[in-house]
C-alpha cells in the first residue's frame, strides 16, 4: 500500500484528508521516526509523542502564514516531515544534514529555532504583538512541554502574555516529563488536572452547566457540600492559568486527532490569551519507549559506539565516594539526574540530592544558599545550559566568594545536537568571573582527582568536561591550585593546552617528531589561575590549542600575560556558531586533531624561525 | 529626648521595647533614613517602605540565628541601623563606607548580599534544606517585592519550595511597584487580593466560617448564587500560591507593627512553605516620596551635580526621533523605562513600548520574537542586568541572526551601588558571541550616530555606554560597520580606545605632549568587528585603553590579532570585583584618569624604548 505520507509536500495536503486517513498518516510518520532515529540517531521518546498533536495541528492551521513555535525543538520530526523535508529526513543530523532542531535557516515553516527550552511563549508573544502592530492577522501558537513551562522563563513569558490580553494560542504539551520525570509544584497541580475525568470540558461549559441545576428543597446544609464540591471543580480547573491571565482549555488527549481538531478550533477562536492542555505519551507507540522515556530521550546512532566510562558517568562516581567521606557534598541539578550522570547519587543520597527541574538560575542561587548553609553543593550542569545562570553565577556564587563546584558537562563540541548545544563558550565567559577557579581535566583520573579537590577548596570551583569518554593519558599528579604539568619537553615548541585538547596534542607532538621537530605538551589543567611560571619557563615557541571559542578563550588568557613573541599561534574554534554533525568530523574540520595540529604548528614553526610574522 | 534607636545595638534590644515604643523607634529609623539618603543619595523609596516590617521581623525573630534574606538589597537600611551598624551608616555608599545593599562581608546578619533581584526564595531554600540536612532549627525568612516576584527566577523557586515542602517563610513585600509601575498578570492579581477587605483574613479562618453558615431553605437558586460568591472568595485568595504549595497568609497592612507581630507569629508556627502577604506604600512616611515613588526610587547624593544630558536621555530622545521615520522601530525594558531613559518613548508611542517587568530573560526573547514578526526591537537595559539574559542573547537573537539593537545602559562602572552593579563585564561576555555587533560611543553624539546606524543593520547590535553624560568631543564622522577612527596620531605611541576611555585617553595624550611624548589616539567605535587594518596602521608603540575587565575584553580582542610588539599594555579593569564609591575616586583609583593613563604609557613607553619587557 501506498504511503500516505509520500503524497504530503506540505501541510496544506492534510486538507484534503479523511479523519481515518490522518489516523494512518499518524502511523506512518510513528514508523518513519522510529526507523530514521534508529539509524542517525536523535529524540525518539519526545517526537512519538506529538505525532497526533501534530498532525492535528498542521490541519488546522496554515503553516507558514500562521506560526507554530516549537519550545525545545526537539520534538519537530512530525512537523519536518509534513513541511516538505520529507526526502531530506534520512540526513537527520547528520553532517551537511538537516537539523535536529528547528531552524530558521532550513524552513519557512521553521518560524523560530530552538534547542533551549522555555523560550517558545515569549517568541510567540513577541510575534503576536508584531501581528497587531502591523494590522496582521496570521495566528501564533506556541507548543510547550509541561517540564519547560517550570522554567522561570516561560513563567515570565505567561505573566506578560496574561497582562498584553494578546490573541495567542499555547499549547501544553504535558507529559509529565522533561527528560527527568518532572519536579516541581506547578507538576503535581497539573497532575491534579489531569486525574479528574470530569474536567474534560472547557471551565465555561462546566459554569452554564451548574448553573441549570434545577430548584430542590430539603435540608441545605447537603446541598452546600455538594454544591461546595461541584464549584470547586468548576473553579479550580486551570485556575492557576486563569489567575495569569490565560483561558484555561482542557485537558484532552493529545493522542486523538479528531478531538485535538476540535479543541484546536475552539481555543483559536477564543479572544485573548488561551493555554490549551494537551496529555499525551512520551515515545507513544514505541512500547520500549513509552515504558522509559528517559531512556529513549535520544539515542545514539546505530553505528556510534562510544568507549569506556563516559565523563559523566566517572563523574558521578566520584562524586557518590567523595560524598561518603565528606556528609557536606549536596548535588544539585536541573532536569538532567540522568544525563550528567548523578543518578547513583540520587539513589544512594536522596536527601542529598536536588533535581530543580529545568531552573538552572533557580539551582545555582539554590547552591549558594546551601553553601552557606555550610554545604558543599556540586551542580552538575551542562556547559550550554550554564549560559542560563549567568549572573547567579557571577552575582550569587562568585560575588559572595562560596564554595559551590560547578561539574560543566558537554563543554566544547557536543556533535549532533548542534549549534544550540555546543559548549563552545564557556572557558571564555568563566575566566572573566573574578575568584572563579576554572579547571579542564585532560582524562577521568583527572576529572577524579578535580572534582576531589574541587569540594576541599574555600571558594567557586568550575570543571568542564567534554561529553563522551577521555581516554586515559597517565602523568598522574596530585591538583595543585594554579599548578599545570609538563607532560614532555619540546626543544622547538609547545603546545600549552588544556582539557579534551591534550591528548590530541600528544598525538601532534609525536607526528612531528617524526618530521624532526622536537615539540612538548603542557597540561595546564587551570585556566584560572593560570601557571604563568610553568608556561613561562617552558622553553621555544608555544602554541596554545583548547576546544572552546579563541574569542577570549583559553589561548586570550596566555596572550594576556606573556606578550612576548614567542607565542606563535593559538588553536581553538572560530567566532562562528559551529553546525551539527559527529565530533569527529567537527575536530577534524576545526583544525582540533592530532594531524591538524600538527601541520599548523609546523607551519607556525616555519614562519617563526623564519622571522616571519606569526600565524595570529 | 534621647532616642531609641540610639539604644538600640543589636536585635536584641527590640525584644524589651512596647508597642509604642516600637512605634516611635519606627519614627526616628525614617527620620535616620530621610536625613542620610539625603546627603549620601541611595535608595529612599523602597527603604521607607519596610520600617515596620524590618522592626516586626526583628523584634520576632532572633538575627542572625534566624536568616533573614533581603530580596534586591535595596530595602536593607533600617536593618542596617537595627543591627549593629547605626554609626557607620552616614557612611553609607561612600568610598571605604558601608554598602547601599546586603553583603556578607559586612555583618553576620547580612546572610545573603543582593544588589539583583528575585534571588532570595531560591537563596532561602537552599539555606533551609542545609538546616534540616544539618539537623538545626533555626528560621530562614525571605522579604520580596511584588516587582520581583514576576521574575521567573522568584517562579522557579516558588515551585521548588512547594515542591519540597521545607519549612520556610517568604514575605512578600506588595508595595505595586518595581522600579516603574509592575506589569504582569500576577501584579493584577495581587490588587485583586488587596482589593477586597473580606480577605484580610487566612483562608482557613473564612473556609471554617463558612462552614457554620446556617441551613435555610427557599430559592436555591439564589442560594447557588451567593455561595458560588462566597465560595470564589474561599478558594481564590492566595490560590495562586497555594496551588505553588505554599500556605498563603493575608494580606497584612504592612505599616501595622502589631499586627505585623501577630501575623509573623503565626506565620512561622506554621509547617512547611509559608507566603504572608504584606501591603506596604513605597515612600511611606515621605510625602513626595509617597506621591512618586518612581523618583524616589534612588536619589543621587546632595553634592553630585552630573552635568549635561545623560546617556540615557540621549539614547531616549534619539529612539523617538528615529521611530517617528521608522515604523518598525518598538521599544522593549524590563522595569526599567525611566532608568533607561524610555520613558518618553513610551508617551510618544505607547503602543510600540514593551515594559515586561523584573524579566531579562523574556525581554530578550520577546525581542527576538518582535524582530522574527519583522519589527526593529530595540531593549534598554543595564549592563549587570543583561547578564540574566546571557543565554537568550546567544541562543535566541545571536544564532538566529536577528536584528535586536541591544542599548546597553550603565556599562563600566556605575559609581555607589558597587559591584552588584557595575557594567565591568560586558565587552568580555559580549565578544565571544558569533556575529553580533558591538559598539561604544565616545560621547552623546556619537551614541545618536550609532543608534541611527544598528537600527539599519540587519543583524545583532549592541551599543554600550556609561552611567551618566559623556561630554563632546567632535570628530563626527558616519558610522561605518567595524570603522574605527583616529582622533590624532601620535609618533611614539598611540592609545587605541573604546568608548567612556576616549576622552580620558585624549586627555592623557595632551598631559604626554608636554613631557616630550608623541602620543595620539584611535577611536576604536567597534568592539567587534574590529578595525584591524586602522589598528594594523597605526605607527609606534600601542597601548589599549578600557572601562571593561582586561580579562578578554577590548584589549584582548586587539592581542588575539596583533601578537607582535607593539602592543605594550592594556589598561583596564583589574580581575576583582570593584568596590562601590564615586566613579571619580574608582577611576583614579584603577588608573583610569588622564594622569594614570598618561603615567603608565610614560612607563610603558620607556620601557620599551629601553628594548625592556612590557608592562604586561
Amino acid at each position: 500500500m501506498a504511503r500516505l505520507l509520500d503524497a504530503v509536500n506540505s501541510p496544506a495536503d492534510l486538507k484534503a484528508l479523511t479523519s481515518s486517513q490522518l489516523n494512518q498518516l499518524a502511523e506512518e510518520i510513528r514508523q518513519e521516526i522510529i526507523s530514521t532515529v534508529s539509524s542517525c540517531g536523535g529524540h525518539l521518546a519526545a517526537n512519538l509523542g506529538v505525532v497526533e498533536l501534530t498532525i492535528a495541528l498542521h490541519s488546522i492551521l496554515d503553516s507558514p502564514r500562521d506560526k507554530i513555535i516549537w519550545d525545545v525543538g526537539h520534538q519537530t520530526y512530525a512537523h519536518k516531515l509534513l513541511t516538505g523535508r520529507r526526502d531530506r529526513f534520512a540526513s537527520l543530523r547528520q553532517y551537511g544534514g538537516i537539523s535536529g532542531f528547528p531552524r530558521r535557516g532550513e524552513s519557512l515553516h521553521d518560524i523560530f529555532g530552538a534547542g533551549h527550552s522555555s523560550t517558545s511563549i515569549s517568541a510567540a508573544l513577541g510575534l503576536a504583538e508584531a501581528r497587531d502592530l502591523s494590522g496582521e492577522d496570521y495566528r501564533v501558537v506556541a507548543v510547550i512541554g509541561d517540564g519547560a513551562l517550570g522554567a522561570g522563563l516561560a513563567f515570565e513569558a505567561l505573566n506578560h502574555a496574561g497582562h498584553r490580553g494578546t490573541d495567542l494560542l499555547v499549547i501544553l504539551n504535558d507529559n509529565e516529563m522533561s527528560i527527568d520525570k518532572n519536579v516541581g509544584a506547578l507538576a503535581r497541580y497539573l497532575t491534579q488536572l489531569r486525574m479528574d475525568p470530569t474536567l474534560y470540558k472547557a471551565r465555561t461549559e462546566l459554569e452554564n452547566l451548574l448553573k441549570q441545576i434545577p430548584a430542590f428543597g430539603g435540608i441545605v446544609h447537603r446541598v452546600v457540600d455538594k454544591l461546595k464540591d461541584a464549584l470547586k471543580q468548576v473553579l479550580v480547573p486551570g485556575m492557576f492559568f486563569e489567575e495569569l491571565g490565560f483561558s484555561y482549555y482542557g485537558p484532552l488527549n493529545g493522542h486523538d486527532i479528531g478531538l485535538l481538531r476540535w479543541g484546536l478550533r475552539d481555543a483559536l477562536a477564543m479572544k485573548g490569551p488561551v493555554l490549551l492542555h494537551v496529555v499525551t505519551t512520551k515515545g507513544k507507540g514505541h512500547p520500549l519507549a513509552e515504558r522509559n522515556p528517559k531512556r529513549y530521550h535520544g539515542i545514539a546512532a546505530a553505528s556510534s559506539g562510544d568507549n569506556g566510562r563516559s565523563n559523566s558517568q566517572v563523574f558521578g562516581e566520584m562524586l557518590c565516594r567523595l560524598a561518603k567521606e565528606d556528609d557536606r557534598i549536596v548535588a544539585v541539578t536541573a532536569a538532567m539526574a540522568e544525563g550528567t550522570g548523578l543518578s547513583r547519587f540520587q539513589e544512594q543520597f536522596p536527601d542529598r540530592f536536588f533535581d530543580v527541574g529545568i531552573a538552572e538560575q533557580h539551582a545555582l542561587v539554590l547552591a549558594a544558599g546551601l553553601a552557606v548553609g555550610g554545604k558543599r553543593p556540586v551542580v552538575a550542569m551542562y556547559s550550554t545550559f550554564l549560559q542560563r545562570g549567568y549572573d547567579q553565577l557571577i552575582h550569587d556564587i562568585c560575588l559572595q566568594e562560596l564554595p559551590v563546584v560547578l561539574a560543566i558537562d558537554r563543554s566544547g563540541l557536543v556533535g549532533e545536537d548542534g549549534p544550540t548545544h555546543h559548549g563552545a563558550f564557556d572557558l571564555s565567559f568563566l575566566r572573566i568571573i573574578p575568584g572563579l577557579v576554572i579547571m579542564a581535566p585532560k582524562d577521568g583520573k583527572e576529572l577524579e582527582d578535580m572534582l576531589a579537590w574541587a569540594v576541599t577548596h574555600e571558594g567557586p570551583v568550575a570543571i568542564c568536561y567534554p561529553r563522551g569518554s577521555l581516554p586515559p593519558l597517565g602523568h598522574e599528579e596530585p591538583i595543585l591550585l594554579g599548578r599545570g604539568q609538563r607532560l614532555r619537553t619540546g626543544k622547538d615548541l609547545n603546545f600549552i593546552t588544556i582539557g579534551s585538547m591534550v591528548g590530541p596534542c600528544q598525538g601532534a607532538a609525536e607526528l612531528l617528531a617524526r618530521r624532526g621537530i622536537d615539540a612538548g605538551v603542557v597540561n595546564a589543567r587551570f585556566v584560572k589561575p593560570l601557571d604563568v611560571d610553568l608556561i613561562e619557563n617552558t622553553p621555544g615557541y608555544l602554541i596554545t590549542v583548547e576546544e572552546n571559542v579563541l574569542m577570549g578563550g583559553f589561548g586570550s588568557a596566555v596572550r594576556e600575560f606573556l606578550p612576548d613573541g614567542r607565542l606563535i599561534g593559538c588553536i581553538g574554534l572560530p567566532d562562528v556558531f559551529v553546525e551539527h554533525g559527529p565530533c569527529p568530523v567537527l575536530h577534524e574540520k576545526y583544525g582540533l586533531t592530532p594531524e591538524a595540529i600538527s601541520a599548523y604548528a609546523q607551519k607556525a614553526f616555519s614562519l617563526a624561525r623564519e622571522g616571519r610574522k606569526s600565524l595570529g
